[in-house]
């Protein structure tokens, strides 16, 4: 029984003032529910259909997961899929579709209009798996990316030969591992908000993308905030919903 | 306008049902305000009265507080407060104490009769200001305490000699800084839940308590759960709910 | 020769008072390790039958240990086994029994009555093996196990719908990895006494479990404490003997 | 001598082609200078004036800095500031003015008419001197602040109250301490980008805000990015510049 | 009851066996405790008398402590005391002595005979505090020391003069922050075991002494062991029971 | 367009001052451009050749790149490389070459001459895989290498045999794993500048080569500069500007 | 040239002081090389034949350095060696023995008499890999081992039952993973001195045997001091130079 | 008796052949106290007079070395002093001078012609402290110091505007505090050596100065070592050995 029903025998009177009182203070936790299904509606109307995280997930479960979305005719994307897992699913899902770069795992029939720009920059070409990830994340969610990769230390010509057109995006997306400094220098050059993801990438004293993170969260050069390492997916996450706010 | 009211409108016919779920929308999370102080009514119940964490809060702020407690008649305790936070108390609340071992700052004029038994043991005297935390917290939600202090390697024949009795309590709250062998010395021999809480005291490889803290949580003795360095507040309430659980 | 042994032979006089207590001496140490067995038996006797941990151990020695318990008709529970030692014990234990989620080999021929109820919240699908290894110990030691998984916030509106469920439990068990949140949560509804597991499960900043380690241990939530990261045993082990006391 | 100078020059033919390619190849770098000075007026005319910060100046060094903002008639805004540092400059600078909870010490005599709406969410009064910091910046810079304080777990029904009202903001700051689950709560609840300041609030295994640092970076709802510890003015930065985005 | 009495009660008759054995269950532990006050007698044997851990007292627990020993007539190592604890003392202990380098606070009227020989050696005059209170220790348990301070990276050429003395002791203690390499230095010259003591001496990525704890551990060269970061007393406690192996 | 055929236009009048000057705010990113290619020039006069990082790199890419500088005849030298990379690149390339200790792959058709001496210190033989990294690097770049392998505390006499000899260099490189001594002890001997190169070799509390790096940081030795831990190609690349230096 | 023909030439006159002077400077290091031989030997003398550490060297070289004992008819250890390692060495070296739980890789044909004791106590079964690799270490620098394995918390009584034994070696060796309690407890029974291991055995908040190397280093009970994590052949080492110590 | 008596004793008879081998034994370290001397004279030569560390040092002792400098009418440098140790120096030393930024002590009363240019460029003004060091340092050393201060991202244009002349330098010395990034953006521009200093200056993630270590440790910028967080003195010595070495 739902909040109308309660309130319908109510007004019938086939239901107490007490007794609807009662049903509320049980409703009050089902309500919550009900919000977390409104919630999840929510997101869809926005652009940001269901996201599968493959990682972890036995392969039975994820090829019934996949195949429950393609039997309903939606379109999924998972992240940190694998070879062996997609060959699974394909099995029974003609239409999955697998980027081995970002281990991107999609049902992706029916993509959406790109709006905006998302300006998403790579440090190096080892960065490249994250910054797909954040790529075709944000393409799924119908936002628009353009990709300037490894301009990085070594390619930094590469990030001033496109400059003016970084600067037209909306939101800018800045991948790097190392010791990630391409997002200080993004930020003393750019105006918009960055959103900065440390990479795995490195060795030694890299600690697993420990220095990059700590260099971006102490950046002196103002407006960029910082994801979880390797974290494409959730960088992409934050630049559509900026790029939805400058849309509007 | 609450549930109660709501409900009754509907049934008067002074609100329409569609009305009515439009506020129910809005009251979604009203009611959950509402629970949360539900929740709070059921705190005071079970024997846990509101909580202060003084630290960091001004003077004058906490002043407020205790004046607002004292005027209401009720009870409070205050974790981590100073004898300068007490003397500024002092001046409006006469009834307010103050133990400048634990830091603990109270007024309790109506204690609570002490139910059920919680043994707080310690390794050394340099953890008093801890396992006094933990045990006036409990005495404050009327729980009764058995001290038995200084128990550590130095001493470890008290806690022999008093093992028995340790024994009969419903929950063990162990405190234990330096390496906090403690914890797994007490879950050999006694077959109560153990709560355990690091200290910050020692020095060098310590680290301000990491030390046993990763002891505690690494102990191959069954039965030790953890919480946070210096908590004794937080081992206080898990004891309370376990000897409260034991009682029922 | 143990303690009635030697109290009887010099009460027949075949020893002395002077060799009575030279064997003393001796007994004092082997007293401990009577008492360790004894120890074992109140164990046995409470519920909690001998546990083998099978990580680490040669495969010679597991069947050797397995093998052993079968000739005596016990049942006996092993964590962290894998495929292998399985197949290993299998081909001379018939009876053994293996769960490849949590990796528990175990004979159960003889189940104990379920008992109390014990909650097990998680917060992923890849915190399954946490999870299950913290059931299947409860269970095997005679506690009675609910489930709600998949409870952390992709999935809150399940919390919420089995609070009032979650709520009767006499001690609730929360496995979560990431960010671990789902216990703080929780802590904030339920009255229970909450054991914590963070999981390895995350990746980047998470550093195999130590982000959700210290988002436990600093929850401001209280009824919290908290087990080593992945360590689903020893969360059943505590809640069980909060189970026990509740039921006394 | 600048680019339009050496073009005139070259144009009026008192300059050769090779005189001005090597000037130019010097100003190649005082052009980047000239840029610094350009991206400087940019961030004027953005809403971003001049910050200083105060903390570990000279107070001489300090005095002159207002004085000469002061002497020219301009706003300016310091962080980190101290009583001392205000006493001794306002001894030059009639003008400034001093918030001894953030340190924020400015001259602000002309303040901007504010616009769009950024909610700042703090979990516990502790945060307080992180928040203010963050919405004093913000309100500097010409931005609309809405505060909703000490809604975190303790008072978490405050929130609730206010979730609409927190919804229709541009974008949220969200300040923890403790285990910092404000952030994962609020991005639960609210479709707009979540900048995420972690607060050195906490003892213990809090480790100064590495705990809620960890908590942030690792957390399971979408849309949350962060910037350093304590970092209130960071996080002011990047909401003011997604706050803009949506005003355009 | 001791267990000769219950032993002699038994063979008179006026003890059953199974009063004996009941009487013996209990023993098992009031052994134990009997068993540390004879392993505290032991340690007075063997020249290692009763230890003050002076730090995180209260003067007036300190002040009665020193007392009773005073008044027994009997002396007393303190470590890590302070000035202010040592005038508080001295006004009820006229005996009491204190070294404002080590922090050594103590009774010592009546010194024992030195014997062995304990090498300490010190990286820099910084690590005299701990040097100091090896040797202090060690004198005080009534072991011969020898001292080679500053005999580091700056004074190496004191360490050669002075070789073939050291070689001579029994065995040898090695102080040192900054980077830690006096112990390698000496284990590559001296076949001896070396009781290998880091110091917090040192600035930036010394991390309080975790620099030289790592080097100290991971050492090439063979026979070096390590104690606490500052724990000279520590090490001398080992090098004494070493220096009396070495003179049985 | 470049910064010459504006100035000449602007000479010619085809162009005029302000269209210059809006081609100039352009150009003063393009000519940062500009100027990193001269930059790449620079690098290729001082004897500093294009370098690939292989590791990460997809072999598709590699081979690629590789081929692209066989085409041009250039040589080339790559860093981290593997086996599988070697033979792959191989097809296609069959002048590149592969060391499998310290894995160069590299095009090294036309030595440059060697000048100056750096001297190549190594501590141990596992050592070795970052002692040629470096050693193999500063030939490719024309410098001449001397190498003092296995020279740490086993072999510490191998160093002083050659000690007159490497003090003759103009700079040496220390590489060492383990507590990462060696470092100092040469510091203390010669009075030419230490690149110091930590190595990952070792167990337990070395942690991937912290320890080594730490204590070569905390030096008290003069002289030292330190690089990543494994990093051979980033101390040659120092080494090789400070013998330049050297030969000028 | 060595020193005494060096003084033979002066006596004769077929030197001068000058020339002898001369070479005299170089011989300083010579000399030095000398030493380390001399060092080497004394090695030899006191028991402390060579020892390999197999890990990480090349198979080629370590055939060879077998070869080169084997041919000269010595006596060799190798720690950390590999299955395949000695499959290698066999095709060789007919009398090389492997130990497959330590990986001691040795030629043992004249083993030493075995003098004094050493016991050594370990933890779990999981551990003996570093016990066995102290163990064989001990035994074949000739010092008699006795073996207490598994009596940590799970196998106390037979720590108990064996103390007496224990008591009489000249040294203890601890090895403990885990939370590495044994060597604490161990200190508080036994007044020899203790030379404990922490190993890597363990998960989660072990974090490789960090947890049990801060207990250790931690530990309140005296006379423990501390090497490497796994590093059962250094404590041999420090074992035996103890033991000799006792022996003289 | 030094080398030389020892010979001429031989050549005369006045010393037996076995005599001289005795008393070269002995010598063989007595050689390395003289070498150690002659190396403490070989740094004077070059330019590199003794240095005190003053921190942590008694002021007596400091008074006691500083006066013995100012009897022999010799130059002397401290570094990290206090205002106090140097008012105290004052008393007995009217020569010694101080420098309250840098914490530098000194006797400077005959300085070294200054030779070679070693440029300091430091990010921002709270880095002074440690460029201060450095440049003082230099130039006691003779070495010709220029500053390019407050260089970093807030003031790049000064590090363009400057850059021609930072590259005529023979070293830099980068000095950086926060995310430490200018040693990358310098390690870019300029084809000298790069003496990069980590700052403690930051704070939040920025753990005292570990942020910008691992910055610069990871830096793909090639041509970058590093000396320990905050240590100026140290990167004043490298760089004056490069210094020494462009000069000769």
């Amino acid at each position: 029984m739902d909040v109308k029903e309660i309130l319908q025998q109510i007004q019938k009177g086939t239901l107490s003032v007490e007794e609807g009182e009662a049903l509320f203070a049980k409703l009050s936790y089902e309500s919550l529910g009900d919000f977390a299904k409104i919630d999840h509606n929510r997101k869809v109307r926005n652009g940001f259909p269901e996201v599968i995280y493959c990682c972890g997930k036995s392969t039975e479960h994820l090829v019934e997961i996949y195949e429950s979305f393609y039997r309903k005719g939606e379109d999924v994307l998972g992240t940190r899929g694998t070879e062996l897992q997609f060959l699974e699913v394909k099995k029974r899902v003609p239409t999955v579709a697998f980027d081995s770069i970002s281990g991107i795992l999609k049902i992706h029939e029916k993509p959406l209009p790109l709006k905006g720009t998302i300006a998403i920059c790579s440090g190096g070409t080892s960065d490249l798996f994250v910054a797909e990830e954040a790529a075709l994340t944000a393409e799924f969610f119908g936002h628009k990316v353009k990709r300037y990769y490894d301009v990085g230390v070594a390619g930094i010509h590469r990030l001033f030969t496109n400059l003016e057109e970084i600067r037209e995006a909306n939101c800018i997306i800045s991948v790097a591992g190392m010791e990630g400094a391409l997002s200080g220098v993004l930020a003393g050059l750019v105006d918009k908000p960055i959103i900065s993801v440390p990479t795995s990438v490195g060795y030694g004293a890299n600690f697993q993308g420990l220095a990059p993170l700590l260099t971006m969260l102490n950046s002196c050069a103002e407006g960029i905030s910082v994801v979880n390492i390797d974290n494409g997916f959730g960088a992409a996450y934050c630049a559509c919903q900026i790029n939805l706010l400058a849309l509007k």
